[in-house]
């Protein structure tokens, strides 16, 4: 089976975010106010062949803290879906 | 109110993704079966006051149309969601 896999990873609480600080900054001159705590971060997404959602769950798991992520600074958050049918 | 806004910035398909592309070729080696199709974009999360849920998406859209996002090569995904009480 197929499933469709999002990795988000997303600076830990507390870690400095120049990326999302110099956007917060930018807002207001832009005519957005009410903007706070922008972070930045990435998002991944792929296909998984696996057995089921479980084991796809796993291997994504690992692939996140083998290289996907910095686990010292970063924090990874991931949704499996199976995939739609013909896609 | 203040709501929960998270922004997923992806590289539109047919755009050359060289990062997501350096992903999948290095999966195999590292031990990784079976994973295709590995799109790297940007996840932009903040916080934002407004008076509805409704507000809030549109002044999300508005900034990404601006500034978050380049419409010409990158498709934005907006989720807006209502700040928990006492954060």
């Amino acid at each position: 089976m197929t499933f469709d896999v999002q990795v988000e990873v997303m600076l830990r609480p507390g870690i400095a975010d120049p990326e999302g600080a110099t956007i917060e900054r930018a807002l207001p001159a832009l005519g957005f106010e009410g903007v706070t705590g922008v972070t930045v971060g990435k998002s991944i997404r792929f296909q998984l062949d696996s057995e089921s959602a479980s084991k796809a769950q796993e291997t994504a798991t690992q692939m996140c803290e083998q290289f996907l992520s910095n686990p010292v600074i970063e924090d990874a958050a991931i949704s499996v879906t199976q995939a739609q049918v013909g896609s």
